[in-house]
């Protein structure tokens, strides 16, 4: 992973995202249940802990990280996020713009900010998760994203 | 948007990704009708008809691109996409790996290959299209991917 600065091209992606074109807000405890997850994984980074961030994805979940390889698994999550620590992103903000519940399935359409320990932004994005309630518990299944800064 | 040579760690990806955990067969007749609009896709781009890359999407589609801002509505994707043509991308092959629909939505986790006019490999990544059914057809509402390829 590549720690990217802040750019103008990053501000405006960020408020072209400000208006999502649809916030589906009829999944009330779906929703809460679902943040509540993504809460713990900025919880885990933020305790740098990979065994949470992998903790986070169903069984057989699976990360699609932009410029690499699909990772899948908890053991190949746990290190590749062991991976994002060791870079030095200690810290995420995740946001919900969408999200549909279908049963145990449900799409969430969100944004995340990522920060270095000293607070500085090192990348904003855009992410797509698609959800699993596994064990009674939502989980995220699959797992993609990329950067709203211009490729460097 | 950048072209890319097709490198060893893409190809490592392109093989990661041969084996998803789950590739759901259960949709016959959703996931003919989906593959028949991403094929419509394919035969765009090779046509270079922006117009028919931004009607696969529904009205208030909205592309996710690496490296830029989300891009909303069937114009804008117009632009986006003329500007991919513009660039020299002659043609994509897109590959379902997951399928999962739920009435009239659907999630897809694909992966594509991209190459300029002579053939060449431009780009190879992964996808995941959030479906949804609009007056009666099947079309992209959220479109998020990234490189497989190191960062440059």
């Amino acid at each position: 992973m590549k720690i990217a600065s802040l750019t103008l091209a990053g501000l405006l992606a960020l408020s072209a995202m400000a208006a999502p074109a649809v916030l589906a807000d009829n999944h009330g405890g779906t929703k809460a249940a679902i943040e509540a997850v993504d809460a713990e994984f900025e919880a885990a980074l933020a305790a740098g802990s990979a065994s949470r961030l992998a903790g986070v994805y169903t069984k057989d979940g699976q990360a699609l990280p932009p410029n690499g390889p699909v990772v899948s698994g908890r053991k190949a999550l746990k290190e590749f996020w062991q991976g994002a620590v060791d870079a030095g992103f200690a810290s995420v903000e995740l946001e919900t713009l969408e999200l549909e519940a279908f049963g145990e399935s449900a799409v969430q359409v969100g944004r995340y900010i990522l920060k270095t320990a000293d607070g500085e932004t090192a990348d904003v994005g855009k992410l797509m998760i698609f959800w699993k309630k596994e064990d009674g518990e939502w989980r995220w299944h699959r797992d993609i994203w990329n950067s709203s800064n211009p490729a460097k």
